[in-house]
């Protein structure tokens, strides 16, 4: 790897594991109060797995960088995070959260199984560890899509509604950052045109069947440095203990 | 089993789930909240685990009953809950849910134990399904009552402070249900003097040897049917999502 690519690399590391990060948190914030006791269950297993992606994410960006896991998971300010506003926006109701899952879960089983082919070995491994989870993942959010989409008049209400307010944002996902194409080039991290084609193949036909319209809206020109107030509420909230008292010894 | 057995064990059952669901439930306070990643990462494992004792438990009572898990867990009054004060007690700082947990997880694993000795298969075979995580909770619970115990004197003051807090509401553990005799004399549940005594010949010596000092204060007088303003607190925020909707297909 030259050092380009290892930049690159190190940016891209980066947005894996906000993504991971601040959508563990939304999905944690569902534990404890999800509408039954099977859920409350299932949305700690998911907040943990995510927490879990990003650990192993921020992992390999210290291998190249140096810098500690828990400062760039606590200690950054919003601006500094790289994560897409898809994950970043509040947690809104059941279809809403079920439904950011399945369009998140699908790009990263999606993206896990590319990535186990990179020629960054450590990378390829931790993909492979991370598969058979988000299978789950998607089995489970992919469930619920199809069965609020199909349910009453109310949850296809719903769902219908998670989906016109979610879709501009999922362009984000396939937008490339300025080293990007070194990587795919190099074999390094999957060409993003040809995941979005994939995810595209598999999303569109699974919302069709789920009796849900893919709106008109245009797709939100977003960059992983544009964030909302809501990632500053969650930081705060999630940053608060780690700040403080940032030399405890804890 | 005879009926008034049969009426104790019902009895026993729904404190045994309440317990879990209430502390699983501050459990997953911490979840994305933690001082560091990995924190995170167990306090939502150890969420997802308490819950799931929660739905086992809840489940044998329903094979009794024929009630529904979910409207037990979500849908009663504070004062139809059974948990110990104990559980119910808002999550302090890092020491004190640390000290909390070490001293429930002493008390669960070893009940455990007992139980997989239990006349009443059903209740031996799901003890001994949960024995194997609750010797982790204990391993991670007691590794940092030591490390705050032992460490700076900052943490070893947030330590001892919150033994004195805490060390009021541990018998209320040990304090039999009315039913609880007959269920010990048939072998269907320990006897709880002896798990008394099993509990404090660990927790004493552990306890000293992390240089904490037992406090002198009396045990509170409390039975599972006195609890505080915090459990309102908490079922009013966990009760949220399944009572704006109760009838929702979600």
């Amino acid at each position: 790897m030259n050092d380009a690519q290892r930049q690159a690399l190190v940016e891209r590391l980066l947005a894996l594991a906000d993504d991971e990060l601040i959508l563990g948190h939304r999905d944690s914030e569902w534990t404890g109060h999800a509408p039954i006791l099977e859920e409350d269950i299932a949305m700690a297993n998911l907040a943990q797995d995510e927490l879990g992606h990003a650990a192993i994410w921020y992992g390999l960006h210290q291998e190249l960088t140096g810098q500690d896991p828990d400062r760039l998971a606590f200690q950054r300010n919003a601006l500094d995070y790289r994560n897409v506003q898809l994950v970043e926006l509040p947690i809104g109701d059941w279809a809403f959260t079920m439904l950011r899952q399945y369009l998140f879960d699908t790009y990263e089983m999606l993206l896990l199984a590319r990535l186990q082919e990179s020629a960054y070995p450590p990378l390829a491994q931790a993909a492979a560890k991370m598969g058979n989870e988000e299978r789950y993942h998607h089995r489970h959010s992919s469930a619920w899509v199809q069965r609020l989409g199909l349910g009453t008049e109310e949850s296809h209400q719903r769902m219908q509604r998670a989906l016109d307010e979610l879709w501009p944002y999922v362009e984000e996902l396939f937008t490339p950052l300025p080293g990007d194409s070194l990587l795919a080039e190099a074999g390094l991290f999957p060409n993003l045109g040809e995941l979005r084609e994939a995810w595209r193949g598999q999303v569109l036909p699974f919302l069709a069947q789920a009796e849900l319209t893919v709106p008109d809206a245009p797709a939100l020109p977003l960059t992983r440095r544009d964030h909302t107030e809501a990632l500053i509420d969650l930081l705060a909230d999630m940053q608060m203990v780690a700040r403080s008292d940032p030399e405890a010894v804890w």
